[in-house]
């Protein structure tokens, strides 16, 4: 099965689980909206993909790991759009999970994406006992605090935030959790992957840094928003042109932190796929 | 040493663990101020008690157990009291998190609380794989959807809740996962101890639903929320007298669904202890 295709199969079977006859059914219905249909699965896809160039030798373990780290971002979008964050009418083109259903439950989905995705660990994790651990932990740092995206997240109510660490929790922390917890998934060793997820983190906050500022309605965000909110941007510190100079050259740095492995090649391939879509369409334009 | 002080140094070394000098300060805060000081750490102490009459062969595990159980807790009230569900201002006779620290970390903190919760499994879970998967299982469906904690309050958001659901999904399932994980993290068969989690459970329900209804002070939460909030409650249903009536049966129920076991006395002993603490003071004394 390709990638994209497992990551949805995943997906769909944690969520299911969550849907019965004995649930609250708004809260059922929240947790489907803000998962499908999804955004690029850029991590899901990046997770499974290290999963698959090291050897990928118990696949439902993979497959739980990927939907955990994508119910995880689905979460923290869910909450981000929320009133006392971003105030987000709309996401990926579509009412906000809050807009649809109301506060109290987009942030209930929110908390329930959260558990979802550690549910599913744990119920794959009979195949392959001896991973749940380090898998848990390293998924869980990736999202809590002190380093994880509700930690970067909350870097935004400090009058000065660290930059560095801002960035790197609030978008490199999960990729970076996505990066190794494939690796562990599939019984390898996973600190030769921390650089792949750092890299590629920091590559996405720029082009997410860039999308933000050029205006684009592509992905169905409201626009301009960092400007808005005052948040530190890379647009902001080094311009349109430097941002995407620095987005070029973290590509080129990943491409070259894929540690050697059987799949080495296929992956650096994934990476230059994943960089192609990362830069806003105009700017990719512009620049070929 | 004692349960109280095991409950409490889980609690620490969990809360210290996201308070280092990279984490975002008001989240490091804030975190600490939703654990300490705690209330009655019913639930944590419920789930050592059991692992204790189980053997408790591992007390690394059963700690971390206790401690994911009440940082779920503290997690859940921390966003109860946000202004979309009750508008609490204070919790505990102290201003609650948002009022403290503002609703975005507020909101980040409860996030953050889940994710330690499960952090703290996987931290401890080394020394015991086999139990890793189960224990978090357990406690996964004791929060999130459709059983869990959040479930029960996604049930307020529906137009006519099926009330049994909710009671057990708001009160019951984190008492259920609280016995049934301490029998895990003991190793032993979770099954047997369901029952007296549930029973307890809805003891609490009943315990609250009259807390709020005599307008009582005591525990620094403003009163009367249920009738405001047309929530369904048990005083609702029996009146005052009922309620209570229903409380000391479903207390004496839970005395007899301790299962055989070494410390089956001590157990039943502490069930006794807490549920008198279970009771409104005013009413304990005019029932005695």
């Amino acid at each position: 099965m390709v990638l994209a295709s497992r990551v949805e199969a995943a997906l769909q079977a944690a969520v299911d689980r969550a849907d019965t006859p004995a649930a609250p059914p708004l809260l059922a219905k929240a947790l489907r909206y803000a998962v499908f249909p999804g955004g690029a699965r850029v991590r899901p896809m990046l997770c499974l993909a290290v999963a698959q160039a090291c050897g990928d030798d118990q696949p439902a373990i993979s497959d739980a790991a990927a939907a955990a780290i994508e119910l995880m971002h689905c979460a923290s979008l869910v909450h981000d759009d929320l009133p006392c964050f971003d105030n987000a009418a709309t996401r990926r083109g579509k009412p906000s999970v809050h807009s649809m259903y109301g506060e109290p439950i987009a942030l209930l989905a929110g908390d329930a994406l959260i558990v979802m995705a550690i549910e599913r660990l744990a119920l794959a994790g009979a195949v392959a006992p001896l991973r749940l651990a380090p898998l848990i932990g390293t998924i869980a740092r990736g999202v809590g605090a002190p380093h994880g995206i509700v930690a970067g997240q909350a870097w935004e109510s400090e009058p000065n935030p660290e930059l560095e660490l801002y960035h790197q929790a609030k978008t490199g922390a999960l990729f970076v959790a996505a990066t190794m917890s494939g690796a562990i998934a599939a019984g390898a060793d996973a600190g030769p992957w921390r650089a792949l997820g750092e890299t590629l983190g920091a590559a996405y906050q720029v082009a997410d840094d860039l999308l933000d500022a050029v205006q684009s309605a592509e992905c169905g965000k409201p626009v301009g928003q960092d400007a808005l909110l005052e948040r530190p941007s890379a647009v902001a510190t080094h311009g349109i042109k430097g941002a995407l100079a620095q987005l070029n050259a973290l590509v080129e740095q990943a491409v070259d932190s894929v540690p050697p492995c059987e799949g080495a090649q296929d992956m650096r391939a994934l990476v230059r796929l994943t960089a192609m879509r990362l830069a806003p369409k105009q700017l990719a334009r512009s620049a070929a």
